[in-house]
Order: structure tokens, then C-alpha cells, then sequence
């Protein structure tokens, strides 16, 4: 095999073998291959495509570029979940100590934040103590013990994917459906479930500006779980304004904490339900997805879901006592109010841009190297649709910087769309 | 500018601006933008393809990209040659003394054989003491002196070209017309020449395999040609098998030699007064093609277009006694005759086949690095067409190594096919 070959055969619009598929994922990964041979390669896939099965054969190969977790000893019916990404998305943290609370086995790995949206790994290392970075060993022992553990993601985790999509992002190759599904199903295949729930965002805040593309998105998914072997079902979510009303790591660990105490904002609590709901049949516990939602709320309202996530903390390090008292979080140094100048409705919250400004203030990445700042975010106070009068308060921006407080203060003044 | 937009646009198969391709050629060459994002833009412009004013773009980047060569005091009609590459193509050797010795003047400079194709520089090098490697100004006043200098191409000369060709190479985006014409287009650019005829060579040993490739990538050198000011013409020649009798270095210039002193082999005499004629033509020197073609016979039956020839190497450090006696070369250790095994007629003789072997006996170059040998090659004694009875000699091998000996001969006896 030969990678001249393989390169000729897709640029020529032609149909990659299996082994061709692996091999070049293989040698690219042991660094046999230079990036200048990939990126032509990926550069010919992005505009002339594949077909499902060169897909899927991507995606396993991928996922078998570094180890692939067993999760066998946790049972057959082992369900993750997974989102393309939004801004305040904290709905790991709330969904998952709900299901777990209704018995079913919860073994969750995440990423962390990049850019302008922001990763469930750096939310929960906000609770002081908390350990996300565990061995497999103990993660599992963990899921035995307590029926949930939510950690970070290994560092041989599908590292081809790792490199592949580091590559396309330095050669304009991220934003195409075959390559972002199999980045996405690699990953989840290596995370050992044979069951997952994808939570599909598009809008302004995801990676799939349209809902056509998000669902073509979603079908892409599909077809690859199907073909290697995994049940996957997909929820498409709008992410065209912020989910909830917190951005940045502990303010939506707050966020989540109330909400499992019964304070559920509407697009955040619709969002939770829908996908534990697919989870909850996924893993065989329930047909109806009526009924699903419906035990959700009981295990909500019982406060056996807040518990469980007490109860996760508690077993990975984390205090409690901030849970119990979301105050003894530290506050940024700086809070101010963003004030409407007129009377009207909220017709847009960009949620990219608000991750940004989020970002800009230290709750996200720019680079990997870069450092999260906790405390920091904003925190909405009028969503799309609420109406508003003169010297309202729009939002709320949490900074330690006092020429950032300003800069982001004046950027989501304007990021407030009124009419 | 930013190199993710410009790749961006290709990938799209969006038509880039004169800035963007500027922007790009500067970079890549200054090496601000990296080998695999050069590798993304090149493999999109492969399938999307460019229109001519931006592949006209290209070229002239290319050529700005180092020292533009300025002929100028040369005169208005400096006509360059240049063919795309054979397997026995020796007539720039030929052809440019007696276009010299019809006082036109000949500035050229010549490329190294890569692969299978061999190149005007090692052979004219095989005459002992001829100086390729002189300053530009020693070459400009050798025109001006005797009326010709054949050279190597300056270090300088379209280095973003060989950067890109490079690269080309290794990533499967050889064969691509725009690219090709692009490449070959700014080398001539650079060259100084404002008018140029080129030897668009099609079949078994040629880039193009077939003439309608050899006819798509002449129109496209025209075209660039005509919006980069040049005045372009292309002649089509078949490239089925060699050309002439000898395929080696000194093999060659003995054959040359031979031409000019009035042994002309059918095909090669044919292809002589064809681009003689239209470079005669193009130097305002006579418009009818085939008076042009009788006032060359004329040169060399006079001996005017050998005198040259002799005066330009002797002029370029050249002992002439090798041209005069060419027996004083050096001969190849071992030299064997393949011999037919039956009776018929010559169908085939791959000219690429008949360059591998070249190459493999030591005439050519794998990579850029190798030493040339060059008293070894092959000698044809029988060409397509021509009958042939058991135990005729087919050709020679002329070898300094016997296993190559030995190995070579094999080959040309498959090589060779008998009906």
C-alpha cells in the first residue's frame, strides 16, 4: 500500500478499501506519513466525499488508534451522550446524575473547552476537589460503586482523531459532515458505550449554522453507528442563544446545582428531558419517552438526581459544601449590570458570541496551553422573547479584569438584539 | 489575507484574486505558509480547478518568485524552445546551433534529467570541460560574442516552482494540466524570453499519455502565454518511443553530433525543422514554415549549424576534439547486443520503459542527488516499423556494471514488441 495511491484514488473521486482507510490512518498517526500527505488527502475527501462505509471505516479506524475502553463488566446496555457543542451547555452535569439516580450505570468521559464553546471537563474542576483526571480503573470501580463517574477524557483517546482534526483545522477542512462525524463517533466508540444519545445543536452558539445540517449531521451518525454496531439516537437542539442563563464554568455549575434543586430554566430543562428521555429507552428503561420525562421530574422533585450528583462529587474528591452553598464559590472581582436603553422584546442573544465574550474573559481557550479562569462569565438576564423596558438589566458580566469588565460589558450591550 | 480563506475559497471552487494567489506563492516560498496548508490549496485547485487569468496568475508569481532574467539587450526576438520531456531528446543540442548559425540569437537555459527523462544540462556536461554552471552576464556576452550559450538554469530561477513541484510531487498533483502548464510556463517567463516555442511531447514516454491531453495543455500555455504578454507556439510531437537511436548522456551528444554533420534518423530530423522552423518564424525571420525548414537543411548541409555548435562549446570551455572525433569518449565498460528471437515487425518500444532502464544503468537520476554516468545508456538499432529477423540485433546496452548489464538487457528484450 501506498499512500500516492491513495491520495490518486480519492482525488479521483474514487472509493477508498477498508485497509487503504487503515492504513493511512495508521501510518499518519505513527507519523509515517507527513501532513502535507494527509492534508491533500483530507482536502480530496472534504470536496469529493465518501460514501458510509469509508465513513464508518474512518471512524473505526480512528477509534482504534489509541485504546478503546471496555466497559463490559458495567453491563450491555451502557448509554452515552454527547453533544456538538453549544454555549452554556451544562446539561452532562444535570442529565447524567438524573439517570444514574434511576439506576441505570453512568460512565461519562468529556472534553475540554476550545474556543467560544466551553467543556463539561473544566465546569465540574470548578467544585474544588474535584478529580477529573482518573484512571480507568477507578472510573470504573467508581461506576460499581455508585452507579456514576464523570471524567475527563484519557489521553489516548483516538489520538488519529486528535491529530486528523488538529490538521483540518490549520487547512479549512473542519466544517464537513463525513469528517465531523467521524471525529465525533470515533470518540464515542473508544468511550466503550454501545449505546449513545447525540445531542445535535445548530444555530448561531453550534457548529451546524442550519437545522438541514444539523440533521444531515444526525443521519450521518446514525448510519455509522449502524454500521459499527452501535444504537445511536439523535436530538437536534436550537443553540441560537445561550442555553440556561450561565456562561462560564462555576456560574453554570450554580446553574446546575439549582436546577437539580427544582429552579429549571425552560430551554435548558426541554433540552434535559429530551435527551434523558432517549437515554432512558436506549438503556431499556422505559418505551415512552412521555413517561421517561415524567420519572426524570420525580427523581428531580424527590431530590434523588441532586443527590446522586452529591453523591458523585463527594466520591471524586469533590465539596460538597459549595453544592450545599453555592455562595462559598468564589466570586469574580468584579460584577456589573448590562442596562437596556429602550423599551422593547429580545429578538437575539448570538450565543457565539456570547461564548466569546465569555472566553475573552477567561472562561474558555483560545489555545490549548491556555488557562480557565472559574469565576469569570456572564450571566443572562433577559433571553429572546422577554420583553424590556428602559434600564432593564439585560445581563450580568463576572470579571477580574477591570479593562475586560468594560470591553465585554460594551460587546454584549451590542450582542443584545432589541426591537 | 489569510491562507484559510484563500484555501477556503478553492475548496469552494470559488476563483481566487490575483492578490490571493500572490499572497499565497510569497508565503509558501518566504515558508509563512506551512507544507500541508500548501498541500490543502494545491490538491483543491487539482480538482476544482482554476480559469486562466488565475493559473496566468500563477505563473507569473512563480516566475516573480526569483531573479527574472532580462534579455533585453539581446534584442526584441529572443526566442526560447522547451519540450515537455522525452526519452531520447536531444534536439535542443541540435536545434539551437543552427538556429544560432542563421543569426538568430540563442540565450537557453536547461533543466537536469528527474526519472525517466533525461536533461540537455548532463548531456552537454558529458562533453569534457563544457561549463553549464556560468554567471548571467558571462552568458549574456557569449550571445553577443558568437550569437548562443546553452546553460543550467540559475539556482534563482522560479523558486516558488520548485518548492510547489516539490511538493506536487509528493502528494499526487503531478498530472494536472493547469498546474503543468503553470510550472512550465514560469520557468520560460523567468527565462527572459518573450516569444516561445514549445515541444508539447504525448504518448508512452511523455507526461501526456495521449495527444488530446498533449492538445488541452498547449492551448493552455498559449493562453497563458497571450495574457502574460508572450508570444507562444506549440508543436505536438509523439513521444511512442525514443527519439532518435541513442538514449544516454554522451550517447546522445555523439548522436547530435552525428545530426549536425548530416545523420539525421527520420523522426528526430522531422521534429528539428518543425520547432526550427516555427522559432524561425516567431524570430521574424521568414514566414513560411517550409522555407524555414529548407533554409535549416541548407545550414546543416553547408556545415554553418556544426561550426556553431563547435564554437559554442569550445567557446564554453568544451574540448571540440571530442566533437571531432567522437570515438575520443569515453566508452561504457561493457556493451552487449539484445537480439531478436524471431521473425516480424517492431510494434512497440515504450520510450518511458526504455527511460527506466537508462535511468537504472546510471544515465539518469532517482533523486536529486545522484551522480550521472554518462558513457552508459542504450543504443537502438531497430525501431517501430522496421522488420526484423531472428538473431537481428534490437539495441545495445552499453553498462558499467554486469548485473545491470545483465538485468537490462532483459528488460529491453520484454521492451521490445515483435508481431
Amino acid at each position: 500500500m501506498n499512500i500516492l495511491e491513495i491520495i490518486s484514488k480519492k482525488r479521483d473521486a474514487k472509493e477508498l478499501s477498508k485497509e487503504e482507510i487503515e492504513y493511512f490512518v495508521k501510518e499518519y498517526t505513527n507519523g509515517n506519513i507527513k501532513d502535507y500527505q494527509a492534508s491533500a488527502l483530507i482536502m480530496a475527501i472534504y470536496i469529493n466525499g465518501m460514501n458510509d462505509r469509508e465513513i464508518t471505516d474512518l471512524t473505526i479506524s480512528m477509534a482504534k488508534s489509541g485504546e478503546i475502553l471496555d466497559l463490559s463488566e458495567l453491563g450491555k446496555n451502557i448509554v452515552d451522550k454527547h453533544s456538538t457543542g453549544g454555549v452554556g451547555d451544562k446539561v452532562s452535569i444535570i442529565l447524567l446524575p438524573i439517570i444514574a439516580s434511576m439506576g441505570i450505570p453512568v460512565a461519562k468521559m468529556s472534553g475540554r473547552g476550545l474556543g467560544f464553546t466551553g467543556g463539561t471537563v473544566d465546569k465540574l474542576e470548578s467544585i474544588p476537589g474535584y478529580r477529573t483526571n482518573i484512571e480507568i480503573n477507578e472510573f470504573i470501580s467508581n461506576v460499581k460503586k455508585i452507579g456514576i463517574s464523570m471524567i475527563g477524557q484519557t489521553a489516548n483517546l483516538a489520538p488519529a482523531d486528535k491529530k486528523i482534526y488538529a490538521l483540518r483545522d490549520s487547512i479549512a477542512c473542519v466544517e464537513n459532515i463525513p469528517l465531523i462525524a467521524s471525529s465525533i463517533m470515533s470518540k464515542k466508540i473508544a468511550s466503550g458505550a454501545n449505546k449513545i444519545v447525540l445531542d445535535v445543536t445548530f444555530g448561531k452558539g453550534a457548529f451546524m449554522k442550519t437545522k438541514e445540517s444539523a440533521q444531515k449531521l444526525a443521519e450521518q451518525m446514525v448510519r455509522i453507528g449502524k454500521l459499527a454496531g452501535k444504537e445511536v439516537k439523535c436530538v437536534l437542539t436550537s443553540m441560537d442563544q445561550p442555553l440556561g442563563y450561565a456562561v462560564g464554568n462555576s456560574l453554570e455549575v450554580v446553574e446546575a446545582v439549582n436546577f437539580l434543586k427544582g429552579d429549571m430554566p425552560k430551554d435548558l430543562k426541554e433540552i434535559v428531558l429530551e435527551l434523558g428521555a432517549n437515554m432512558i429507552q436506549l438503556a431499556g428503561k422505559g418505551e415512552s419517552l412521555e413517561e421517561n420525562k415524567l420519572k426524570m421530574i420525580k427523581n428531580i422533585e424527590n431530590g434523588k438526581g441532586y443527590a446522586k450528583f452529591k453523591e458523585m462529587v463527594q466520591n471524586q474528591g469533590g465539596d460538597i459544601s459549595y453544592l450545599e452553598d453555592t455562595n462559598k464559590f468564589e466570586k469574580s472581582k468584579y460584577v456589573s449590570a448590562v442596562v437596556s436603553e429602550r423599551v422593547g422584546v429580545i429578538k437575539e442573544i448570538n450565543a457565539e458570541e456570547i461564548g466569546k465574550v465569555a472566553c475573552y474573559l477567561g472562561a474558555g481557550r483560545t489555545t490549548k496551553e491556555d488557562k480557565i479562569d472559574s469565576s469569570v462569565g456572564i450571566i443572562l438576564n433577559k433571553k429572546i422573547g422577554d420583553e424590556v423596558t428602559k434600564y432593564d438589566f439585560l445581563a450580568y458580566v463576572c470579571a477580574n479584569d477591570k479593562t475586560k469588565l468594560k470591553e465585554a460589558e460594551k460587546k454584549i450591550f451590542e450582542i443584545y438584539k432589541i426591537c
